[in-house]
This record gives structure tokens, sequence and C-alpha cells, in this order.
């Protein structure tokens, strides 16, 4: 990933709700990054703790106390900021204009997701709100498409690209017709990246997921990044003959995108046993054996556990603290 | 449930996996619970960090970095293992030999649940195992029935459990026949502790569910414990129409169970919105709004967050910390 600003021209600001990891964040500016995203306050103030910017947060920040927080936030940090509702610009309007600052600002719209985010069509409305309110800055418009991510086959992902991006095109045409520079296009995952780098309009790139993979984002066609990330495991009982217990459960590694998967013995299967329970068939195992899975989804797994042990070879070489762990308002 | 050995005559050694907070633990004790269980090697280390036991580690330790950890814990704890293998039974003797000290072993009887534990009828020959080995001492049975706890009828309930006391007490005459003394049948959750009071074999219960309970143990019959648990959220984005974007997804509350429920709003339905957000249908909600919501399931959620915010009557009284959260190993 660090190498795509050079091939393609497009910045990549990683989000960094996946690795909650102020050191790989730091890791990802060092190779190139133009940023990193948060998905929440609560990351974006960990972030900064650790020194790390400039920052997006993703999610729309609304109600008094998020408020507050931010302009705390904006005093000491260079944050940018989602929105997708007049009264929320005007709010966050009052509070920036009441402490003497300012906001940088990018319209979100629904291109297709159905979650947060303006229709392409209102995305004119909203810009010309924002950039008509003191205390904000209108930089652009993100455009996300989390659903198709995981959309395994690589035609049809590009497909489903190619009407995200219409309606991207119409959000941003919205914005220029009324005389607004459009200076930011802020879009894309992992699984989308690659499609995004040939439209001319975007400007950067979102991606998370590339640093760690998992065995869902395995499923999908065309992506040239490996698995890096698993959770270490022990068999605690053999009594069910054909299904040994291990110690991981939901509570070590997160189910809901489907089963991990076991490294390196596809022999083995994984099935559900309960918070703290998992269980392995396929092969006898004695308690006290080890085996490494493959989560199927980084994002939800990183946030059960405090720190990444990193090894390279076999040999353990740091630990890593995620230190905006559970950092979820 | 401070009630429950005044009226019943059992014990309650509650379950610390729910709540992995020491001072809810020193508050259990101090209303009359004999020790406290811990899924986990790693929780029961918290536990006595703040002073907190007797302990009893419910889940089988095996393999050598797990053995020199308990071995270390019980120098300088009251510590208590479930053991379910003559292997395992063999390779803890030989630790705790080594150390100079004694671990009291419960053997672990498979009662239902086809997780971890002997099948009845082999109880008796691990329990004479454990008897004749040095550095262990055989105190008595754990049995229990893990996947009776959410069957919501009582009356099925109660067939089911009739069926695990049967195992139990199989495994329980096994044992005494070998001229064994069973001091401990310890056994039943939140859901069946009421049942497993009216058997006089059993000595104690592992209740863990009741200071908290969840959506899922309010639908289950005849149960006598109120809801104390929600997960602060508030919505974000209001351009779903008669869906609400909130702040709350997969990183803030868990749905192994099923949806949350929105305490006090009927009218409200939850849905999935991926990692960091839900959906709330069922009404027309503004940006900032706050709302509650009752995880489905209370060991999950409580694992994803770093400590309670307490309050009674709508004041804030206390924030304490979730001290074991992810110690899962």
């Amino acid at each position: 990933m660090a190498a795509f600003t050079a091939r393609t021209g497009k910045r990549v600001r990683p989000h960094a709700k996946t690795h909650k990891s102020p050191l790989i964040g730091r890791m990802q500016l060092d190779r190139g990054a133009v940023g990193l995203c948060c998905a929440k306050l609560g990351e974006a103030e960990v972030m900064t703790d650790a020194g790390i910017g400039p920052l997006l947060i993703t999610t729309e920040i609304a109600g008094e106390p998020k408020v507050a927080r931010l302009v705390a936030l904006r005093k000491r940090a260079e944050v940018m900021a989602a929105v997708d509702d007049m009264d929320v610009a005007r709010a966050l309007s009052d509070a920036m204009r009441a402490a003497g600052i300012v906001l940088d600002v990018l319209v979100d719209v629904n291109v297709g997701q159905d979650r947060t985010g303006v229709r392409p069509e209102d995305a004119g409305e909203l810009a010309a709100c924002v950039a008509s309110l003191d205390g904000l800055r209108f930089r652009g418009i993100q455009a996300y498409e989390g659903h198709l991510q995981h959309v395994y086959l690589e035609a049809e992902r590009r497909l489903g690209w190619r009407q995200c991006a219409d309606r991207m095109l119409t959000a941003r045409e919205q914005v220029t017709k009324r005389g607004l520079p459009v200076e930011i296009v802020s879009t894309a995952g992992t699984g989308t990246c690659a499609f995004a780098a040939e439209l001319p309009e975007v400007t950067e790139v979102q991606a998370g997921s590339y640093p760690f993979m998992d065995s869902d984002y395995a499923q999908v066609e065309g992506l040239p990044y490996e698995s890096s990330l698993t959770v270490l495991a022990s068999v605690v009982s053999r009594q069910r003959g054909d299904t040994a217990v291990i110690d991981a459960g939901w509570k070590a590694i997160s189910t809901d995108a489907g089963m991990p998967v076991v490294k390196g013995r596809p022999e083995l299967e994984y099935t559900t046993k309960g918070d703290e329970h998992g269980g392995v068939r396929g092969a006898r195992m004695t308690p006290g054996e080890r085996i490494e899975l493959i989560p199927s989804h980084c994002d939800t797994t990183v946030n059960l556990h405090d720190e990444y042990v990193c090894a390279r070879k076999g040999v353990v070489e740091a630990a890593w603290p995620i230190a905006a762990r559970g950092r979820i308002q």
C-alpha cells in the first residue's frame, strides 16, 4: 500500500479503526500516508495523545458531549470531520465559532451502503450550507462503499464500484456547480482501492484492513495483501473425541464474518463453543497443543485484545499496545 | 442471590467471567459467596492481584506456559482447578510437587453440554488418579450444564436439569464407591440454580449472570433477577428515513445471542450495521439523541468495555474498572 501513491497518484489515508495502534499509524505515516482515518472521537483522542495526525473522523459527531470533546481535540490537533446533516453542521459551527477555531469538514455521501451520508443529489446543498457557516471549512466529500469490500468476485465488485462511482460523481457535480472547490474525494477500502485509483476525481483512499487481512478478505479476488494476524490458542480438553476444545471463544476471536480458519492446518475446522471456548475438529489433539487462528474479521477481533505480540520467523520481537481498543464513542 | 444460601443451604461461588471486576467480586464475597469462579488463569491472576479469593478456575489448564503460571499463582493464592484428563493431572502433579505445593482439584464431568469434562462413568477412575498423585488434592466434582441456562420454558429447563443431575449423580457414585469423599459438587448457573438447590448432593452453584442479566436471560421463565446492564449509545445520522444510525456496533455490544433491546422504548428495534454502527428503527430520531441498549449477552458485551459507569436514579455515582477484561487465556 505504501507504493500505491507512487503508482496511482492517489493519496492513502489508512483507517485506524482496524489496528487502533498509534505505532502502526506512525509506520503508515512514515511510509507516505497523508494522515489517518478514525472511526470515532475516542480513537482520534488516543492517536492525538500519541502525536499521530492529521486525522479524519469518518463517523458523524453529534450531541453536546461529543461536540465539546471535538472542540477540545481540534484545539490541539489537525482533525477533519464528516457531516451529513444541516442541523449538526450548524451546531458544530456554533461550537467552533465560540471556541474561536475552524474545523475542516467533508460532506458524507451515501453512495450505496445505506448507512450514513446524504443522497448524492443533496450533497451540493449541504456543502453550500457548510461553506456558509463560520467555524467550518468545506474541504470535499467522503463517499465510502463499505458494502462492496467483501464482494468476493472481482467482476461483481467492479460493477458495484462503478455504480457507487456514478453516485460519487453526481455528488461532486452537485457541489462544483455551486462554485465550491472539491479538494478532497475520500473513498474506497482495501477491496476497492484499485478501482478507485482509476477514477481521476478520487483524491484519496481509506483502506484499513490491508496490514492484517482476515479469512473473509482472503476470499476476495484480486487483492495483493497477505494475512498477518492470528490468535494463538491452545487445547484445554480432548474429551470430545474428534472435536478438541480450545481456550478461544467469542471473547478471543470474533465470528461476525464467519468462523476463524486454523493457520497452516487445512484439515482442522473451528466450531463455536461459547464465549470462553472453541471447538477444533479434524484431528486428534493433545491438551496444551497450540494452534494459530486466522480471524474471519480483523477489526472486531483486534478490538478484543490489549496488545499485538509481534513475531518474525517464530521469534517474538515486540509487544505493541492496542491503545485505542474499546474507544467506541 | 445473597439470600440463596440462607434459603437453600447451598453455597454460591459466583462466576467472575461475567463481570471481570474485583470490586463486584468483593461485593459478592461480602454478601456470603464462598469464593469466585474464574474462566481462565488470566482472570484469576487479576482477581488475586486485587486480593479476591478463594478462586476456582473452571476451564482446564494444560501446556507448560499455563502450568507454570498456575504454579506461580498457587504460591500466592488459594486456587482450585478443574481437570478432565489423566495426562494433564500428571503434568499438574509433577509441577506442584516440584514447587513443593499442593493444588486442590475438581474432576470436571460432562453432564450434557458436550464441551469439556469426562463421561460420568469415567469420573471415578480420574478421581482415583488425582487422589493418588502427589501435589494434587481431590476435592470433588464440577458438573456444569451451560446448555440449559437459556432454555426459555421452565418445564423444559427442569426436565433437562433432571437428565444432567442423573449424570452428575452417576459421576458422584463412581467416585464414592472408590472410597473417595466428594466434598464439593459444583454445578448450575443463573438459569438452573433453583433446581440444583433441590438436590441434596449439590454443595454449590456457579451462577454468573444474575448481577446483570440480559435480553436473552429476560426470556428465561421463572428467574427473579432484573436487568441492570446497558450500553449508552447516541444517534449519529438520520439520513436513512425510518432507521436512525447510532454509534454502537459489534465493537460496543455483542450480538452472539441476538440483537440488543432498546431499554424503555419497545417501539424501537436495533439492527446490525457493522463494527462501528447500529441501526434503530421505529421512530424518527435526532442526531445526538441517546438511547440505552440492553445487551442480548452480558458476558461478551462486558468484555468489550474497560469500565462500568454506575448510576442510581440517573446520577452517576462511580466508575469501576473491568480489570480482567480481555484476560482470555
